[in-house]
């Protein structure tokens, strides 16, 4: 049997945190509540492809770049579009934890695994997100692609996150929700769990998940044996 | 004053056609018409997934995955998932061009400019749709980023095209509606042109684009000098 892993990186955007609320925003704004998945999927697009093409801009930049282009094209914004995006923008600050998250991340804790997040977003969401939950004690530290430049799935933030932690890349595993960062983390020589919370097929063009759980207890329990 | 460049490269999907009626195939199907652009959204971002992490795979394969996973979600759907699918995906292949698109290219060729195609989609779906318009004699070359196993933006698709076409990078244009594929093959060493439909503001973190048009023959007059 593969033995636990010594380090869990856990995304954040989406595997810890809930994006659903942000929803409501868009709705105060006066655009259409279904706007959050496309604005999410095409911030991920923007800075994967800085990535792709050798650069970097920061999330937070990306992220209301998306929401300007998107806002643009709404037709009864009921305030101008910076402040639209500025307002929208201001609710990753307040975002909660999905409800399997502590119990998980108290099992990985309690079985000796180490655990830090590997974020695309910036270090300050994923500490406020954590402090929230009062989860920061439970978690070593939170690595951003900030300190590397690249944007996950690239290979430098996997190896700057396993440099920063001293561990080797095979001792480490990276939970995700999104098959892209699962098969980036395998890419790089981590090991990749894929949290899958509702049950989706997983793209059979990416690297495949070492283990799979519909939630983090679940896949805690798997990552280390019981 | 800048001398025309030698070669234009159309980007093919949303820039030459429109995705639009897809939306319809998405209805027929039982899900909900705003789905399209998430699945577009998503599907970029995981095939420029592939590219970021060093590796590829076809446009059809990444957009197929993505559906399964959006429709998987959906709670009446009148058909199967895969063969929901596979409807959706059959509409790529009925597309047509924006009306913008023939005098728009009969503008790049009468000026001399040599025009091909550049798609992180499939060489058949660029060829059907010039087929469609009758254009296919003004256009020289559809290359894809199949050829290279590598999608744009990263630089290896557009170097690639400049091989094909036997042009120097800094005499070609990349002519697209997305902001990161101009950012890309600025960063290649063409130019850039960004064909703005919409009206929307300009991603402020990516490579500005040399001509910005409204539609196609404006840019072609942009790019040409008259």
């Amino acid at each position: 049997m593969t033995p636990a892993p010594a380090v869990a990186f856990l995304d954040v955007n989406e595997t810890l945190s809930d994006l659903a609320p942000l929803a409501d925003r868009f709705e105060q704004v006066g655009a259409s509540r279904h706007l959050l998945q496309t604005w999410f999927a095409s911030t991920l697009r923007d800075g994967i492809a800085h990535a792709a093409s050798g650069g970097y801009a920061e999330f937070r930049r990306v992220a209301q770049a998306v929401l300007l282009t998107s806002l643009a094209e709404v037709p009864h914004l009921t305030t101008p579009p910076d402040e639209a995006a500025e307002h929208i923008l201001a609710g990753m600050g307040t975002l909660s934890v999905h409800p399997d998250v502590p119990p998980g991340i108290r099992a990985l804790h309690d079985a000796g695994v180490r655990v830090a997040t590997l974020t695309n977003g910036g270090a300050a969401i994923a500490k406020g997100l954590l402090e929230r939950a009062r989860l920061e004690d439970l978690v070593e530290r939170n690595v951003t692609v900030d300190e590397v430049q690249r944007w996950k799935p690239a290979p430098e933030p996997y190896r700057h996150a396993c440099r920063t932690l001293d561990v080797a890349e095979g001792d480490a595993v990276l939970i995700a929700v999104h098959p892209w960062d699962v098969h980036g983390a395998k890419r790089a020589g981590l090991r990749g769990a894929w949290l899958d919370r509702a049950g989706r097929p997983y793209p059979d063009h990416f690297e495949r998940p070492d283990v799979t759980g519909r939630d983090l207890p679940e896949l805690a329990r798997a990552l280390v044996g019981q």
